[in-house]
């Protein structure tokens, strides 16, 4: 395993105060520099001097102490495809690598992208809820840059940005959630329906445009301008309760109602996860999905979840790349990944239905 | 477990001599008494009389001696598809239950259905290929069949039956063949075509019409005039031998080429049968159809692969509401299906590829 394997694979054990549905959420502010050209106006020599003095003004931040800095150019292009799995930067970072720098916490959880659309987007992240620790942690940054350098700011709008839909807050905070119940018993088109009305957005796994594997969906804010910062992570707070509740009551119905199905799926899905030679992502994320269901309702141990939370990144594309340390092709990727699913799930002990 | 249960399920240890590919074979005779009407045009107490003729002829061979008897009509419908689901008796005689008896001996080798199309149906069974014992076993019967009864019989055309395609040697001799390697390298039409200009007939699981479910298919003879037995016996016999040579080369093929394809395949069946709550039919054997293969390759122990014809014996639709002794709609018999084949295969050794 290289250098950047091992920093990739360092486990984030610090927070594990996992809660069901909630798989993680996140912060981010998008951020740029009064007196410097707009990325996508900006000549290499503008990036660099602007990535320099992101970086000089970063490494100061108390917070950030110890964070590591990579050029997105020093990367191979499944290293930097495996920090958008991680979702610890954005595919649009790994495609436009110009004097693009990645700031990181050693725990992964503050990730700083510096030159992509705005000259700092800067993502808080957490594998449970709670926004307001979140917005307190960001914020000491966002202080601490405003201290140190003159950020692009308007008494009228807000802080300026690239494109118009973040002037404002800048602010863009989301959550990801595990919602099977809510799939068995097809109420996801009720409930992305439901969160638009609220002005909120519901999406897959990956963002924008992708399906809803494994029943991963992605609430965040659409709004920006006209609203603080509190009043959207409170409002966004307030859905996501909701929805878990929902979630949780569907999970009674579920195990009233479906059982068999329940138990054969998760049964199913163990089975295939320790028995697979080859296994594509989709249908591992889905088996994987279970496996947190069944977590989650203790016919496995709960905590477990943290694990499976760890395998259903290990086991995408890029990663399993990461981790072989050369490029792999999608028949070398489904069985590097069965292998990993199959010697994972041998340890796991067997299922326990009440 | 009533009296029918403990009948059908007493396992016929006698004959373990399975061999790869080889599920079965069986040779049927058809007779008739010269004196009495064909089944479609005699009444009720023809029917009767023949019977009676029949059985007292039978119990005197000493081959069948201890036999048991069973009037079709006493037995509840799926007690009679079971013995459909064994190939002890074809489905025409559950339905047309008039004066219907099949006689069977305790080992289930032979079974005899009385008023059927004809008067007498006498078949020989085996799990493995052997037809000159075969023959001669069914051949004690049928000598001693012609010297108690007036068998009808024609110096010109042989024995005479109800349908003229059976007329002749009025016998059929088929043979079981699992053939997954065929069936994975996509060959199974060419040996259907090849079977066919041999002037033999390759179905499905169930005869004709029926689909090669778990890549099971049964090859028996069309002709039954201007051949004796011997000759039919024994080119059927190296057309299955053929046919095994084939299945054999092909599953080294499929080992080379196809290795990653196979571990997927077996390894996922083992543990969808492990893990599964509700399996339908078809799936069942497909599944085990591929531990079937994992015993012939020595995945799993070569010995288990008598028990896996008996559990997927046990394992269909009328031999599970005989298990449990009452009928079972749709939904039941996939939950008892799915309970028995996880208890046996939680039994079964992990699988130990090479």
């Amino acid at each position: 395993m290289n250098d950047f394997a091992k920093k990739l694979f360092q486990n984030s054990k610090s927070v594990v105060d996992a809660i069901p549905v909630v798989v993680s959420s996140r912060i981010r502010l998008a951020r740029n520099l009064a007196d410097a050209k707009f990325v996508k106006y900006a000549c290499k020599s503008d990036l660099r001097m602007i990535a320099d003095m992101c970086i000089d003004a970063l490494a100061k931040c108390p917070i950030l102490s110890g964070s590591n800095v990579v050029a997105m150019g020093d990367l191979l292009e499944y290293e930097r495809t495996s920090l958008v799995e991680r979702h610890m930067c954005s595919q649009e970072f790994t495609a436009n690598i110009n004097e693009a720098r990645l700031l990181f916490t050693d725990d992964q959880l503050i990730s700083i992208m510096i030159n992509e659309e705005d000259h700092l987007r800067m993502q808080i992240f957490r594998p449970n809820l709670n926004f307001r620790e979140m917005f307190d942690s960001i914020n000491e940054i966002d202080d601490h840059l405003s201290e140190n350098l003159d950020i692009a700011f308007d008494e009228r709008y807000g802080f300026l940005t690239s494109c118009p839909t973040n002037v404002g807050t800048g602010m863009r905070a989301s959550v990801m959630l595990h919602l099977p119940a809510l799939s068995i018993l097809k109420q996801m088109n009720n409930l992305v329906l439901a969160v638009q009305k609220l002005g909120f957005v519901a999406r897959g796994l990956f963002g924008e445009g992708s399906d809803s594997q494994g029943n991963f969906f992605q609430i965040s804010n659409q709004q920006t301008l006209g609203l603080s910062e509190v009043d959207i992570l409170s409002r966004l707070s307030q859905i996501i309760k909701s929805i878990i509740d929902y979630e949780l009551n569907f999970r009674e119905i579920v195990k009233k109602e479906r059982i068999v199905w329940l138990y054969d799926n998760i049964g199913r899905a163990l089975g295939i996860l320790r028995g697979c030679y080859s296994m594509a992502s989709v249908d591992a994320i889905n088996c994987i999905s279970l496996m947190m269901l069944a977590s989650d309702l203790e016919y496995l141990p709960n905590d477990l979840r943290h694990e499976l939370n760890q395998i259903m990144m290990k086991m995408q594309g890029s990663h399993l790349q990461v981790l072989a340390n050369r490029p792999l092709n999608a028949a070398e990727r489904d069985i590097k990944r069965a292998e990993i699913l199959r010697e994972f799930f041998a340890t796991v002990p067997n299922l326990k239905f009440m």
